[in-house]
């Protein structure tokens, strides 16, 4: 699903890098992907960013300037897995890009964005996808949110609201500490897991989570999960709407907001992109795009999941799940929705 | 046995840092250790780097500058197992530091030092404690090292030779890529497992791997190693004489040279300072060295000797390795001989 998303936001990456390196020719880009992950998407952005350069260079009879590349995530990312990858990524990079690359510099920097990572004004160009919806926290005061994991359409008032507020304070500290860390004419290019509607509670963000929470509440049913354990369960996530995204930049002030798109996945596109990644998956993923769904929210979800519930529920949420996915989408058409949006820090 | 190096290199530490920050009182201070590795040792010298600078702020009635920290090692080093500890890092540092410190952005960066690792003066400090006696690979032309592992007393000319022109090409390499780093007037720090003598192939540099040697002859004239498996296996090590590091030095020709000293460590100091990490082996650890300088070697070599030997033969060697030394060390003073030198970046 990144890979997809990735691929649709390119042409926003591209007018970003142009301007940039167009409006400052600099000597040495500092580069950072915030959220890298560690998978093999995590370099996508980097190799693109990096033939884009290249490639204005060539168009300019520039020399190729030195690159700067930051991989952030949480501490408790993979980055060993990263840093092993690495020899043979710059060789395939050097392979492809005949006429040679500029130095490449490569850095793994610990912590989360919701605070200072980088030094003052050491970075050029910002990118993260995907990451920025999760939150710092689960809100305070949604201890009413019965039946639901994230907002959902029964959720009272004061949860959506307390959702929002935490989004708001995140997003605007993230916004902050970037603000410190680019330089003047800095691009930024931020793609979030959002919504079409002003809505909060509407289906775009919040139906994948509404059928989590359905496999749960069968399970509650059931007696296989305490009733209260689930009233307790939020995920730390806020799926904005492009105004809430494009509110809070107005506000902070430091950023120029040069594009901000919605685009979409279906969810059954995984089946296309996954079994590019599986090959050997290719034929049970593409009859069974509830498998793949579930595996991707498998990925996200299931840490969460184990240190609330414990593990030993663990296959049986996800078997559920997988059904219940299977089911809605043969009968509606679902989809992810994303915010992207390309700022320059001001000067 | 690292620990108390770096207890003894201190002064030299102390003396590159004050100089360092008193003729360029820079507001961002950039500091790299080259092989970082990733155990208790790994943030000492970078603690107390910003300690002492701190120190001086006050002195000076200085605002605090911002640190980089870079930690660097191979590719194969567990940067995660650092990247989870810096929290509780940064936080016991604050503790001890009442006043506060400059804001610190710690980045973990992959690669052998035999190569730029870092953007073109980027660096303002360079510390390496125990790494710079490893070679980049082992000599070539080294075949007839019979019944040696490393440069022995039987060694032939041809051997000694090969294994110090790998010594000079590795480090005045090493020297050109960190004259290339580091800004003008930037320090240097760098200690060598090395000997005083001029001779290469005097004890006080080889001794540690001749009786590891000797453990691996009694196997072979025990039939437990083929003999050729023996004379095929050489340690990518050189221990340099202080005269040695200088001229590599001066050949390279981009640094003065502020200080050059040589320390010495008994083999069985490990005990006190093994026991300070492994409180519950203490009595074990203090009845016996043998079984702490066999454990540090082990830390060292086992690696080299499993991919070369296999993983049989291990525990055997060690077993056998920790007598010999246990006898040694009840008949002789044996100690580990440490080279440092303090180097400034000319302009």
């Amino acid at each position: 699903m990144k890979q997809k998303v990735i691929c649709l936001t390119k042409p926003i990456r591209e007018e970003a890098i142009r301007s940039l390196y167009c409006s400052t020719h600099p000597r040495s880009l500092a580069i950072a992907d915030l959220g890298c992950s560690s998978g093999p998407n995590t370099l996508f952005v980097v190799s693109e960013f990096i033939k884009i350069v290249e490639k204005l260079c060539r168009e300019l009879n520039h020399k190729s300037p030195e690159y700067k590349v930051f991989l952030n995530d949480l501490p408790g990312n993979d980055f060993n897995n990263i840093f092993k990858s690495l020899d043979s990524f710059k060789e395939k990079l050097c392979d492809e890009m005949e006429s040679g690359i500029g130095p490449c510099y490569f850095s793994g920097v610990p912590g989360s964005f919701y605070g200072r990572v980088f030094p003052y004004q050491s970075l050029h160009f910002v990118h993260s996808s995907y990451s920025l919806q999760w939150l710092s926290k689960v809100p305070e005061g949604v201890d009413n949110n019965k039946g639901n994991v994230y907002i959902g359409s029964t959720s009272p008032k004061n949860v959506v609201r307390a959702y929002y507020e935490q989004f708001q304070r995140d997003f605007s500290l993230f916004l902050k500490c970037r603000a410190e860390e680019l330089v003047e004419g800095g691009r930024m290019v931020l793609t979030f897991l959002g919504r079409r509607s002003d809505d909060p509670s509407s289906k775009d963000g919040c139906y994948i989570w509404e059928l989590l929470a359905t496999a749960l509440s069968d399970m509650v049913l059931q007696g296989i999960i305490r009733e209260e354990q689930l009233d307790t369960f939020n995920i730390p996530q806020y799926t904005p709407s492009p105004s809430e995204v494009k509110l809070e930049v107005l506000k902070e002030g430091s950023f120029a907001i040069n594009r901000l798109e919605v685009s979409e996945v279906n969810w059954n596109a995984l089946d296309e992109w996954n079994a590019l990644d599986f090959e050997s998956e290719r034929s049970e993923s593409l009859s069974d795009g509830g498998y793949n769904v579930a595996q991707c929210m498998r990925a996200v979800a299931e840490p969460m999941l184990i240190s609330h519930f414990g593990e030993a529920i663990i296959e049986e949420v996800f078997c559920r799940y997988q059904q219940i996915l299977a089911e809605r989408m043969s009968k509606e058409k679902t989809k992810f929705i994303n915010v992207t949006i390309l700022l320059t820090r001001k000067a």
